[in-house]
């Protein structure tokens, strides 16, 4: 397996994007991806997309065909893959795969999800295929009520407050004024976090990610091609993977997301690295309460600790692990299959000191926590600059 | 990238089956297919689906981490991809990659679809998601209406007749008449074919495949190792696949799918064959115009004469070239993710000469050719003895 590197990055802006279709995002963001990697259409061999849920959304499947078809890129083989939520740290991760066996040399990856065209009812059930849908869903369950589950259990056994989540979602809309592609520009306090309504408590609306339309690509190929095509490759140092039960019930924990450590800790060792190597982390803060759980799963701060230290200011931007500088899901946005591709240029962008206002000083290592459903499956990746 | 063997094998019977769940299905086909390996489960090191419309179908995205936990193989990497009808096809190239690269030495593969819990009008919804939602299926177009009008355009520049069509489905429902897991054991005529009712002209009720509820698996590994769990190792010499547009007017021809071509001509090149050589090959016949244009794209027949040649029993068990010795989709049955791995059942199961009633005799290479929507994506594998 050879070593792999990020050559190219675009996206959407993120938000309610009604004048765009699926295509049309598919489209923006991967015509920037191939614009910035400097790299021909006629170069790419194949595509892999992650999207979750555009069948119960838009009614369209076959959504590698529809990248192939619309990027001008046909005949070459186009692959989706789904791991809902995850979806695009795992097209991330099988292109990696693709590119490190050397199958293919240069290859396009994107993610995009389109939300806002169904009503928000049909988006949470359509989400809720994330779940357990015979053991969940179906006896009435919703992912605001699986997240409360594990935020009351936290909450219970390390003694945390609804105002120490809250800090999760006051640092992100803070780290997303600095964003121009993020969903919300807009500062929010502590005070607005616990005036919001409950959702399903302990969380109230402002502890939940939006509903979101987005696309986001970037261009992968070998570190030994990487130069012909820029000056600043970021190199994918590990690429890590792994599965949970779907229910919350098969678990033996609520308040750890065991396939978190298990791929936390299998990138790590890839990469000869340790948690307090990493300077900037994109984690999956679909919740605050997911957020926490991210840091202690991943290993920068103790169990029971995350709370606390959010709350204190120790993942922020100049804190002691910079911690969704992108804005993360909450204040970025969360087009569920375009998360993971998103948070990769987060840290393809922070490595190559593009990231004008919000810019982590001194920056070595980046990783990046994407989580499929309540947990059920969770890729890591780390990132380091390739020059 | 080294060589890779199936060394298991396994699925459901394919029918309406009304008593087992999508989690029944995989279990059971899993169960089957590691059972058939000889392997143990914690020797499984990641898992690949291929399942195309789950969340619209069963309300349950999310199949890749549903095959990790329900298999109780957590927490390896567990992988789904949708590739419309070709998602069994994709899943089987994707694993393939994953074990040639070296990255694994031994993965499940797995398809599957539950397709009878919602009603007709919904079934053919969700398979409208194959196509060009925005330009097909919104205007009203059914995949039946498709296919109907590659089989009118096909009648009239090769003066082929609804006779000749019909009997692709005469001949597959008397080859799966010795098929165990078969939708359908009931032999029919053409005048049954040309006296059930039109479904989009010239389509009728028995040119066109069914829905089906099904799975089915197989274990992948080098074939350095493949002589550990199994006499029989059937080799992998060849997988492809390509892309086309997703609607049928972007086509420059109705009476060829073009990814096939590609991807047929890219699997004899990998392999270092021809049509000729191929003695067996299970290809994707949706509709009985597809099972034509499948022969015909491969390059078993020229163009236009793979009507005139199924008539005249060129493609039966003891023809020129056995095709569709399953029975095919048309009467194996068609649960849609599940399609490309049973293909890939059958060649292994008469590449080992354990198909009973339906052997073909004298056989050396054997090919699946699995379609995506109406030609969209087509993935083919060319598989051979590895022993």
């Amino acid at each position: 397996m050879r070593d792999v590197a990020i050559v190219g990055a675009g996206m959407t802006k993120f938000g309610e994007l009604w004048d765009k279709s699926l295509r049309e995002l598919v489209v923006e963001a991967g015509a920037k991806a191939i614009e910035d990697a400097n790299v021909e259409g006629r170069d790419i061999e194949a595509i892999f997309g992650g999207c979750m849920a555009s069948g119960a959304l838009t009614g369209q499947e076959h959504v590698g065909a529809l990248l192939a078809d619309h990027l001008g890129l046909n005949p070459i083989p186009s692959t989706r893959v789904e791991s809902a939520c995850a979806s695009g740290g795992l097209a991330l991760r099988t292109a990696y795969t693709a590119v490190a066996s050397g199958m293919y040399d240069i290859v396009a990856v994107g993610g995009v999800e389109k939300m806002t065209e169904v009503s928000t009812a049909d988006v949470t059930r359509a989400l809720g295929g994330a779940g357990d849908q015979e053991w969940e869903l179906f006896n009435g369950a919703t992912f605001p009520s699986l997240y409360a589950l594990m935020a009351r259990r936290y909450m219970f056994e390390y003694g945390a407050t609804e105002e120490q989540l809250a800090a999760v979602a006051v640092k992100n809309h803070h780290n997303a004024m600095s964003n121009p592609y993020a969903q919300y520009h807009r500062e929010i306090t502590i005070k607005d976090v616990m005036n919001s309504g409950y959702i399903a408590s302990p969380l109230k609306l402002l502890d939940c990610s939006p509903i979101t339309d987005g696309s986001a690509a970037v261009i992968l190929t070998s570190m030994d091609k990487a130069k012909e095509y820029t000056s600043k490759p970021i190199k994918i140092r590990a690429s890590a993977q792994a599965s949970d039960s779907l229910a919350l019930s098969d678990r033996k924990s609520l308040t750890s997301i065991n396939a978190a450590r298990v791929a936390a800790q299998s990138a790590f060792k890839q990469a000869g690295l340790s948690p307090k190597d990493i300077g900037m982390a994109e984690v999956h803060d679909c919740f605050s309460i997911a957020e926490i759980l991210a840091i202690e799963d991943i290993g920068f701060f103790k169990r029971g600790e995350g709370a606390r230290a959010t709350a204190e200011g120790r993942t922020a931007i100049d804190g002691e692990i910079a911690v969704n500088t992108s804005g993360g899901l909450k204040a970025c946005g969360h087009p569920v299959g375009a998360t993971g591709i998103k948070q990769a240029i987060e840290a393809v962008w922070q490595l190559r000191g593009e990231a004008s206002g919000r810019q982590v000083k001194d920056l070595e290592y980046a990783l990046t926590h994407n989580v499929g459903g309540s947990g059920a499956s969770v890729v890591v990746h780390i990132f380091e600059r390739g020059y």
